[in-house]
């Protein structure tokens, strides 16, 4: 299934104990359809607060639910915030999160002295001067298979490998929005985030866009590297081979 | 000042007893920064769950704020849902409504099956086949200085005169996103969403685009027109003379 959500009022994607989290609700909701275990099993986690246009899970049936059907009674027992938007049926060896051979993440910036209301928590809002072009300079730097340990949140090194292709990080400006675009294999915890919180700083002239290629290969986390807030990102695609 | 509102939690635009309003959230806002009066005059009204992009109110200040400050204050004591776009100095004689000479109101529809998380509350939701040049086909019919009575909710007949000009009826689509323009001198009560409701039986078929004439023609509003949701709606833009 493909996944959307508004993610500002879930305590994240993953299942908690005493926090609601998008992944709880899905199963909830699919319990109250089929007999079988309820349980589905996501790409990949997002954090709280941030959203998703395209997540996409696996899950096991007991009833033989065709895919319409699926998606209609799924989406009326789903609060209007958590929509599937997607339902296939699969081989029965597939796996979200293993076979996932890409992700695209977008980091949406408004960029303007007020916030329009309907995007309240859709978007990060950045009201003074942000230089897009510096911005896509720092990027271009980044881009290609590095050691991105300065720009994740690994705080308990619970992944000892920090190598990973970051195959696209683009900076787009439209009107007030200026939007990042990352894609790449795979994503360190909070990195998508982490290289959105350096641009921000590149766009404002707090770093140079050269400066990208020195704290990447310090290959050190520090207060150079801000985490950019979770409004603005969306989880966007996640690619399989076909 | 030129505010804008997601309308999906009040209760409408007007001051209300025992209800949470747009205007009554401003003007608690407005006695937190100045000493005067605390009191606004929109351009007009909204209903409940009706949104706005470009409301126009006048007011007076004690204090002699500059416009730019007095948009920063007020912004900083409103909810996110309520954003002051922007502020400007008028004459003292300016006042919102009466000197308004056109509006111009927006109607959202999603056409597709499943309504994204993001939108809930700010689209009318409508998954089933649509055809927007049966409806644009219909709208021309409508454009011009007519009587309205068979697009009104005037239940207690307070509006006497129910002719009005109609300058512009369109409806565009893009993507899944339908979209009915409405502007005019000005609207009479329900009448862009009796409007909206009409053009959106013409679109399912319920309608030939030719009985638009016919219904305009016979003043009475009966079962044929219904009244759209609210949440599809937007006041867009109103105008002044320069």
């Amino acid at each position: 299934m493909t996944v959307a959500y508004d993610g500002r009022n879930y305590a994240g994607w993953q299942r908690q104990r005493n926090a609601t989290t998008v992944q709880s609700v899905i199963e909830d909701a699919l319990r109250k359809i089929d007999s079988g275990p309820a349980r589905i099993f996501a790409s990949g986690r997002t954090d709280a607060g941030v959203h998703a246009m395209g997540q996409v899970v696996h899950l096991d049936l007991e009833r033989d639910f065709d895919p319409a059907t699926l998606l209609r009674a799924l989406n009326a027992m789903l609060p209007p915030e958590i929509r599937i938007m997607k339902t296939a049926t699969a081989e029965s060896r597939f796996d979200a999160r293993k076979h996932a051979v890409s992700k695209e993440y977008r980091y949406f910036i408004w960029n303007d002295e007020v916030l329009p209301p309907h995007l309240h928590a859709l978007r990060t809002h950045l009201p003074g001067a942000l230089d897009e072009t510096r911005m896509q300079t720092a990027a271009s730097c980044l881009v290609g298979r590095h050691d991105f340990a300065s720009f994740t949140a690994n705080v308990n090194r619970t992944t000892s490998d920090t190598t990973r292709l970051l195959s696209r990080l683009d900076v787009r400006k439209r009107g007030h929005e200026l939007t990042v675009i990352a894609v790449g294999e795979g994503f360190l915890y909070k990195m998508v985030r982490s290289l959105a919180g350096f641009l921000i700083k590149v766009g404002k002239g707090a770093e140079s866009p050269s400066s990208a290629r020195e704290v990447l290969a310090s290959r050190q986390r520090t207060a150079r590297v801000p985490t950019a807030p979770p409004e603005g990102l969306y989880l966007w695609k996640v690619g399989y081979l076909p």
